[in-house]
């Protein structure tokens, strides 16, 4: 199956009908892909609030009503508790479990958090002839706790995390700019080239995702991710939280380009 | 006194002690200006999540903490409720009265936010060879409520209000291409060229601020405006809000340039 040329909505049946449980780099090339957080509505307005304050971590583009599973802007006809392939349960900041649909964990007092991903800026890397690593080796991307301290709002605090791309050295300038033309989806890199600046110790040992092959004369370049909420969700310990798996993204219908202004 | 070339402090220092309390535009030339609303916490779920649905209208530069008047991001040793020229009060929807500060109003459970504003960009447009009208006339921006219904979120709706600038014909591309480039500030224009098609009847009586002269071969160019949150507040009806009263803006100490991305 090439899921880079399917439709967001025909690759959305799949995963709720759980044919996809995998992680969705590389799918619906074109479109924006979302990370999720979901809160009890009592703590959804810390949440937001954190969201401003970290803009380039947490770029919101849509937020439920208060007990509502349906989108209304990123996609039609789209269900949040079932139509992501992986989701990762926290209680009290914990992470209690994995499931592939989260329709018993439900509540009326949920809300809904979609936040974009830099899966999807990678079909505007492609064209731009930057490689990315983990499609070229079909792998979940590398992501890392780093050391930077996101602006606290309220219960929620901790750090950031990144996402990695090994880019050749002369085509860095090329993924600064493509990306930042996209600040929807975390925009330009928060760091370019020492991993260590950021606090990571080992460029070959991801917190999150898989590793990737670094080639010589290549520079890693660091993007603000949308797991940072999971951080937060770790170090604020809400009663429960609902994301998503790393990796494993809300497939939205929105083609990038819309998502530029 | 040349208002344009003072610094932002000096000039909130002289509006603290209401040596200012006229309209701001041109003042501090560029250093981003803010709309402000005041809320009681328990309305501040819904407007920030109106201002999340609303980005255009509603880009939001800073919220407080509850109760907090002080500044973090935005300006230091600023108080919210002492350095903008004139205030506005509004219960239940009502529009109650104007002050030059609102000290003996404030509350523990206020929540303030910082809107961009268009008069952050008017620099920009001067330097790109863009005039200015109500800059020229010395003038405050004309504002208009337009036909064009904000997306709702919680108790807050409304019609979206907007600023005029008259540009000469072949200036209207540049004005176009330098503001887009500041998103926080409200970014590009909404429309361009015909008043009734947002709704405005007559282009010489604005709903807010002040009527400019449009020459022959100029185009009205309108953009998102941050008096739109008063008039969701005239439509929701919180109990209490404040706002500042429109053109008497909030002068940070951040340059138009740091908020292009």
């Amino acid at each position: 199956m090439n899921y880079s040329e399917m439709s967001p909505a025909e690759v959305r049946q799949l995963i709720r009908e759980e044919k996809i449980t995998g992680q969705t780099s590389g799918m619906c090339a074109g479109y924006a892909q979302a990370n999720l957080l979901i809160l009890p509505r009592e703590y959804a307005y810390d949440f937001l609030l954190f969201a401003q304050r970290n803009p380039k971590s947490c770029p919101v583009l849509e937020v439920g009503d208060v007990g509502s599973r349906a989108t209304k802007f990123m996609a039609e006809g789209a269900d949040i508790a079932t139509d992501i392939p992986k989701y990762r349960v926290y209680e009290n900041g914990v992470l209690t479990g994995e499931y592939t649909n989260i329709d018993k964990f439900w509540r009326d007092d949920f809300v809904y958090f979609l936040i974009g991903c830099s899966f999807s800026f990678e079909a505007e890397l492609l064209e731009g002839g930057v490689p990315v690593r983990h499609i070229e080796e079909n792998k979940n991307v590398p992501m890392f706790l780093t050391n930077i301290e996101c602006e606290r709002a309220g219960i929620f605090h901790g750090k950031m995390v990144v996402s990695m791309r090994p880019i050749p050295r002369d085509k860095v300038i090329k993924a600064v700019t493509v990306t930042a033309s996209m600040p929807r989806v975390h925009g330009s890199p928060i760091h370019i080239g020492d991993p260590a600046a950021i606090g990571i110790k080992d460029i070959s040992k991801p917190d999150f995702g898989d590793s990737v092959t670094v080639n010589e004369g290549e520079v890693p370049v660091f993007w603000c991710c949308g797991v940072t909420p999971q951080s937060a969700v770790m170090s604020a310990k809400p009663s429960i939280a609902i994301s998503h798996a790393p990796g494993h993204m809300f497939i939205t219908d929105v083609r990038n380009t819309l998502l530029k202004d």
